[in-house]
């Protein structure tokens, strides 16, 4: 598969090829906001054109305009709530069929040679499965044949075709990945991810405001923060960048400044223990209190929660009594009605006493490669949230992550006291 | 080419041993109205299903939702007036694919197979040129596989794919168009064309309420009442069932009445000289006055305005006097101003006195094979308009049409004695 996987050896060898005939490939992205109107479309297209004076050959992947996906969801949605996945996903990939045929449609209206090419035409090839598929392979056939022609060629995002030669849609968020795995597979120089916020902070600066934009984040990090809720990249695609060995730019399509690299980063380049703060207020915890300890009994929680699709993060087992834990684990707070009662009923299965749930908390979490070679990281963080006066309720911890849920009231006074404990205002 | 020609060898085996295995198939065509909100499309779901009972395979060509196709056409014009046309098909073409996929997901909704196909994978294979392509082949394959697994296959009209494996569209009116063709290519027993009204009339019943619906109505007749406005089917979709002997049934979808059939109407059927008459209030007329008689003159003026894609519709030419003509034609309104200025050059040019126009006048248009056998029709035609105050400004007529421009103000009163005259609503 190739978001995780090397290059298969008939792409290498048509990338060798590209590459001694011509020069590298820039690949860039951008993303539902910044071609949310048609102003916005021509204000792209003119990036675009300038950017092909330093990169002649340029593959733009772009995303639906605006709310067009949430617009073509809801519209699915009023034929029937559990629509057929094949058509599902036909429906839904036409946003990014009008905004990349539009984009192509503005670079050739500003004098530049483009063409748009959907999942299908870019040989963007998936699993069979609908709605959420993997891409497997890519054929660069065409993409090579139209920049050999001058052109800029535009690839619509969130797209494939399957075996069957019909549309598949790769999951939300899927156009940054569709982005890195062309980069990957026309062995792109940098792949540029433009979107409606200059980089990567140290934590959200809407928040904080002393917050500061990352130079340079290693793929570890970035996952973590990705998936913390940042909001900047989506995690599968960082995690398909760092298998392939892609530097992702995030960087904003409003202004001409340097963004922030993602990228490996080598230890020598690590000077503080932490990198960034991510704050998760959408989250809610349940605990199923005083389950008899038996082998199998979180496999059975578990494995219930994720046949219903819902997605669990954090978990914590606390020995209450001999024999006796109490399972606490946090969900996103919109699957907490559909996780109380599946829940409850897996309670009363298990005969523990009892569930209880708490829709008002907030995660903190503080990310950074370097807390790997600097032991009591963890410690400060607990101090600092003491002196503070933040009761923690739970922690979960990693090699580069160290979470903790805390009441709601509480997180931002904790955000701003964690972000100047360790120097991220500096 | 398909539109014109009798399908190729190929097509036809693949016909025949469709047939030899299985039923008839039947083509239904849903227009924009009848698909024109999630409501009305399960509504049309609905019908195809009942439909199904008595027509196992069934292939439904449908249009874009409602206004769908201008608010695309409206978009790509906030981005370029001048589009590149490939990427404007690339647009345009996505109403279709949204309307088809719902469509397809509501039956499957209500319990039914259905698999919804685009152009492309339909097999539509179309001109390389874009934005009014016309069909070249079909290729049935996966149409015949899907009906097969006993679905229900919903096509996108106004689509196809060229050569370059690009998306093209046909032209405006073109799912009309897709559906015959595909009725053709599949051998369908007949192509339903379902639209807002419930068949053709023998006048618009809106301004004529006695106006009856027709049984039937010969393909020369319909073609000529479609060119002269009667807004039921496109001329291209009718010229093309004529060429493949496909009966279109004309009807409503939102009733179960049966419409009208368009078909070869044998002699021994005609039994009224008149079929219908049309009235067109879109035009205007325009005359080049005193032009000296010299020999392609007449080609200058309409290659001229041919050129600047002005379509001109009647024309009549004059002596005034020895060696010098008036020439006066009419053209669509919207096309006044741009054919004044060309007019009035080309008028220079001939060393012609000057240009004059009206735009305040209607085509009446009498229609109906009955007239070839039946002389003095249009003598009649010119009685009745004398008796009611009617002045005739021009008159041209062919084998089964005499029409005439009047005054616009005298448009209905004079509408109205014609279908008297000729006993339309009987």
């Amino acid at each position: 598969m190739i978001e995780r996987a090397i290059l298969n050896n008939l792409q290498l060898t048509e990338i060798q090829k590209a590459k001694s005939e011509a020069p590298m490939i820039l690949v860039q992205k951008y993303g539902g906001t910044s071609v949310g109107t048609p102003e916005r479309i021509k204000a792209v297209a003119r990036r675009i054109i300038a950017s092909k004076e330093a990169h002649p050959h340029l593959v733009v992947v772009v995303s639906a305009m605006g709310d067009a996906t949430d617009e073509l969801i809801a519209l699915a949605n009023q034929i029937t709530l559990q629509p057929d996945l094949r058509e599902y996903d036909a429906v839904i990939s036409t946003g990014e069929n009008i905004s990349a045929a539009l984009l192509s449609m503005a670079i050739i209206a500003q004098g530049t040679r483009a063409i748009s090419l959907t999942g299908n035409q870019a040989g963007i090839k998936t699993e069979s499965i609908y709605s959420r598929a993997k891409i497997v392979h890519v054929d660069p056939t065409r993409i090579f044949n139209e920049l050999k022609s001058n052109k800029v060629v535009i690839v619509t995002g969130f797209q494939g075709i399957n075996s069957e030669e019909d549309v598949t849609t790769i999951g939300r968020g899927g156009s940054d990945t569709s982005a890195v795995v062309l980069a990957a597979a026309l062995g792109a120089e940098e792949c540029e991810i433009y979107t409606d916020v200059d980089g990567v902070y140290t934590t959200d600066p809407r928040l904080v405001p002393s917050a500061k934009k990352l130079k340079e984040i290693s793929y570890e990090e970035m996952l973590e923060l990705a998936s913390l809720g940042a909001k900047v990249l989506h995690p599968r695609s960082v995690e398909c960048a760092k298998e392939n060995g892609i530097v992702i730019h995030v960087r904003s399509s409003f202004n001409q400044d340097e963004g922030t690299r993602v990228k490996e980063v080598t230890s020598m380049e690590v000077n503080r223990p932490v990198t960034g703060i991510a704050l998760n207020e959408e989250q809610a915890t349940v605990s199923i209190l005083k389950v008899p300890d038996k082998p199998g009994v979180a496999a059975k929680i578990f494995s219930k929660l994720a046949e219903a699709h819902i997605n669990v993060d954090m978990i914590v087992q606390s020995i209450e009594e001999n024999q006796i834990n109490n399972i606490t684990f946090t969900v996103a707070r919109d699957d907490l009605e559909m996780t109380k009662t599946l829940t409850n009923q897996i309670a009363k299965d298990l005969e523990a006493e009892g569930i209880k749930w708490n829709d008002f908390i907030a995660k903190l979490s503080i990310v950074g490669v370097g807390m790997i070679s600097k032991p009591g990281i963890a410690a400060r963080m607990f101090r600092v949230l003491g002196e503070n006066n933040v009761n923690i309720e739970f922690i979960s911890t990693s090699e580069i992550k160290i979470s903790c849920v805390v009441n709601r009231k509480d997180a931002q006074r904790a955000l701003e006291a964690l972000h100047r404990e360790f120097n991220l205002d500096a």
